[in-house]
C-alpha cells in the first residue's frame, strides 16, 4: 500500500460534524495501510467572511496583506482536523503551505507553484503521522511572504504534493459523486463517468465543468498523477481522471463522447467594422492582453467584399467585460474600428470526446440536435476533441439536454443524479 | 524621535471600526516622526470562538494543533490592521511571530521567549514601513513548530520586541486609562497612577491587578524598557511603569503607597495535623510542585505542644484546586497528615508601596482599617514592599475601600474612574 493524497473542500469541513466525519474517512485510509497526506480548504464560509472584513477596513486591500488574512482560514480547518484525528487515536500533524514546502512565485492572490520541497511532510509520515496540509497557500521564493494560489488553489496544492511525494493517487473529495456526462442540475439523466482521460477532462473544465479546474488537471496530466474525484458524503467510488485507462481498454477508432459541458459565465464582445488587413486582429488582442484579460473563443466573420471591413467576436468572463471595453475604447484610434457591441446574455455548450475530428458525423449530429430543439447558433469553435457553440443564455439548458440525449448519454436507470449543493475552493 | 512599540489588545480591535480607529492612532505616531512597531492581539471574541470549535472536535486538543489553531486569530487582526493603515496612505507590513523572529521553547500553550531576532522587522522599518506583529505567538527553536505564549502573551511579545529593537518605550493600549490605586470597579474614588516603579508594579500584578501581567513587567524591568499603559479609546496619558521615575524625583524615606490590589481567584488548602518535624513541609510542597501547580501564600501555624502536630495553609488558583487535592491525597501515606481542608470562598487584599518594611506604622494602620470595617483576617503574608491578608470573599470589596481611604488614596475630585469594560489577551 502506497501513499495517498486526499483533498477535502470547504463544504466537507463546514462545521465540527463535517470535520469529525472527514477525520473518520482519513483514519479509514490509514487503517487500510496507506500513508496519508490530507490537503484541506477553509471551513465553509470562512473565506467569504474574511473577505467581507477586509472590505470593511479597506476598499482595495493590498495583495500581501490579503493573502496573510485569507490563509488564516486553512490554518483553522487544518488544526481542527488534526485534533479530530488525534481524538480517534491516530497521530496527526498539521502544516501550513510554507511548512509543507509549497514554494511559489511572488504574485499575490494568484501565485503559481514553482517548487515543492516536502521534507517536513516526509518526516512526519515516516514517524507514523497523518500529515494535514493547508490548501490554497504557499510561500514566495523571493520575498518569503505568504501567498495564495487563487481559484482552485487547494486542488492544485493536492496534485502538486501528490507529484512531489510520488503518490499512488490524488483523491479529490467534493460534494458530488464525481464527474458527470452533463451538469446533473440541468440534465436529470446525467451519468457519472467512471473514467475519463486527462485531455477530455481538460476540455470539460475549460468548457464550464466546475468539478475540477483546468489548472489542477493540467498539473496532474503533466506529472502523470491519477486523480480520483469522489464524494466525501456518500463514500462511493467516483470518477478516475488519468492519462491511461485503469481498466486497460484498447484505444478505439470511433468517437467516444465524454460529456456535455455548459457555461453561462461568459459575455461576448463584437468589434464591428474592422479594416480587413494584416495586423488588425493582432492589435485588438494585444490591447486585450495588455489589460491582462483572458479570452476564450475568437471568431472572425468573412469580410464583406464591398466595404473591406470585417467583424471580430470573442468571448470572455463577464467579470472582465468592463475592463475589455475600456481597453478597446482607449486603443480605438490606433486600431481602427467602427464600434463595439457587448452581450452578456450568451451561453456556451460544448461536446467533448476523443476521435471527434475524424468522425464528421459527430459535428453533424450535434448541430442537428440543436436545430431540432429550436436553438439558434451564434458562434462555433472546435478543437481536436471538442466542439463548442454560443447560443442565447435562455436556450442553454434545453440545448444541453437535447445534445445529451442525442449522443446516447442519458442514464438507462430511472435514478437521478444526486447533488449535495455548495462548492469548496 | 526614536522607535516606539505599541500593543493593542483584542477589545481595541474588536471590529472593523475598532481596527480603523487604532490605525489612525498608529499613523499619528508615525507622523510624529517615530518608527512604529505594533503588536496586536486577536479580534474580540475570536480566541474564545476558536477554543469552542476545538472543544467540539476534541475534548483534549493537542498542544501543537491548539497553538496552530489559536494563532489564526492574530493572523486575521494583523492583516486587517495593515490593510487599514495602507488605506490611510502609509506603508505597513504584517508579520507572524515566526516571521518577526520571536523564538521560544517547545512548551505548547505556554511557551517562553528565549530569543528575539527581528531582522525582517528592522528591514521593514528601514524601508519606511510600519511593522505589524502578531502577539501571543512564536516559533519553537527545536521543532520549528508554532507556539503560543499563554496568558498575557501579547504584552510580553511587545516588551520583548521593544527590548530587541532598543525602543524608547513600549506603549500598552488597553480599555482602561492606566493603572489605578485600586480596581475602579470596586473603589469609585480610585486614582490613576501617573508613574509607578517596576517593583511596585510587579507586586500589584502578583496581588491581583489585571492591567499588566507579572511576566511582562518582569521582562521590561530586566531589560529596562519603560512601559506606558494607556487607553486606546480616550487617548489620554496613562501610567508609566519604569525602573526610574521619569520626573526624576529623589527617593524619600517615608513609605510611598502605590495602591491596593485584590484577588478573588484563589482558594485555600489547609493540611491539618502535620507532624512537626523537619522535612514535612518540604514533602508537601514537593508533591505540589511535581503536579506543576503554582502556589501563592504559605502559612504555618505554631505547633500545639501537646500534640506535636501543626497545620500548614497555602493559597493557589481555584482552577488548580482539584489537582492539588489529588496530588496530596496520593502522597498522604509518605507525608503523614490527618486531613485536608479546601476553601474557595476566600479573597486576598494587598497593600503595595516602597519603604513599607521600615515604616511599622503602615502595617498597624492596615490592620486597624480592616478591623474598623469589621473584616476578619485569616492569613497574613508580607514582603519588602507588600502586605497581604486573606479574608472571607464576601468582605473583600468593603476591605479594599476601607484600606484605600485609610491610606489617603481616595481621589479629591468628584470624578469617578472610567471603566470601558472587557479585557484583551
Amino acid at each position: 500500500m502506497g501513499l495517498v493524497v486526499q483533498k477535502y473542500g470547504g463544504s466537507s469541513v463546514a462545521d465540527a460534524e463535517g470535520i469529525k466525519r472527514v477525520a473518520k474517512r482519513i483514519v479509514d485510509a490509514k487503517k487500510n495501510g496507506h500513508q496519508v497526506v490530507v490537503v484541506v480548504s477553509a471551513m465553509g464560509d470562512t473565506t467569504d467572511e474574511l473577505i467581507d472584513l477586509a472590505e470593511q477596513v479597506s476598499p482595495m486591500p493590498a495583495g500581501r496583506e490579503f493573502d496573510m488574512l485569507l490563509t488564516a482560514g486553512e490554518r483553522i480547518s487544518m488544526a481542527l482536523l488534526a485534533m479530530a484525528i488525534k481524538n480517534l487515536g491516530h497521530e496527526a500533524q498539521s502544516f501550513t503551505g510554507s511548512q509543507a514546502g509549497v514554494i511559489t512565485d511572488s504574485v499575490h492572490n494568484k501565485a503559481r507553484i514553482i517548487d515543492v520541497t516536502p521534507g517536513r511532510i516526509r518526516t512526519a509520515l515516516d514517524e507514523g503521522n497523518i500529515a494535514i496540509v493547508a490548501g490554497f497557500q504557499g510561500v514566495s521564493a523571493d520575498s518569503k511572504d505568504i501567498t495564495t494560489l487563487g481559484r482552485g488553489g487547494s486542488d492544485t496544492t493536492a496534485v502538486a504534493l501528490a507529484a512531489a511525494l510520488d503518490a499512488e493517487v490524488c483523491e479529490i473529495y467534493t460534494d458530488v459523486d464525481g464527474v458527470f456526462t452533463a451538469d446533473p442540475r440541468v440534465v436529470k439523466k446525467a451519468k457519472k463517468i467512471d473514467w475519463i482521460n486527462s485531455e477530455d477532462m481538460l476540455e470539460l473544465a475549460a468548457s464550464g465543468s466546475k468539478v475540477l479546474l483546468h489548472r489542477c488537471v493540467e498539473y496532474a496530466r503533466r506529472y502523470n498523477i491519477p486523480i480520483h474525484v469522489r464524494s466525501s458524503f456518500s463514500g462511493l467510488p467516483g470518477t478516475w481522471v488519468s492519462n491511461e485507462n485503469p481498466q486497460g481498454d484498447e484505444p478505439v477508432e470511433h468517437a467516444i463522447i465524454s460529456g456535455v459541458a455548459h457555461d453561462v459565465s461568459e459575455a461576448k464582445i463584437t468589434v464591428v467594422g474592422v479594416p480587413d488587413k494584416p495586423g488588425e486582429a493582432a492589435a485588438i488582442f494585444r490591447a486585450i492582453a495588455d489589460a491582462e484579460i483572458n479570452i476564450d473563443m475568437i471568431v472572425q466573420n468573412v469580410s464583406a467584399a464591398s466595404t473591406g471591413l470585417t467583424d471580430i467576436s470573442f468571448t470572455l468572463p463577464k467579470a472582465e467585460g468592463h475592463k475589455a471595453i475600456d481597453a478597446l475604447e482607449k486603443a480605438k484610434g490606433t486600431i481602427g474600428f467602427e464600434s463595439l457591441r457587448y452581450d452578456d446574455q450568451i451561453g456556451k455548450i460544448s461536446l467533448v470526446g476523443a476521435g471527434m475530428k475524424t468522425n464528421p458525423g459527430v459535428t453533424a449530429s450535434f448541430f442537428q440536435a440543436l436545430s431540432d430543439a429550436g436553438v439558434n447558433i451564434e458562434l462555433i469553435s472546435t478543437s481536436e476533441i471538442r466542439i463548442s457553440v454560443v447560443t442565447r443564455q435562455d436556450d442553454v439548458n434545453e440545448a444541453v439536454r437535447a445534445v445529451h440525449t442525442a449522443f446516447g448519454l442519458d442514464s438507462d436507470s430511472g435514478d437521478e443524479a444526486v447533488v449535495y449543493g455548495g462548492t469548496g475552493r
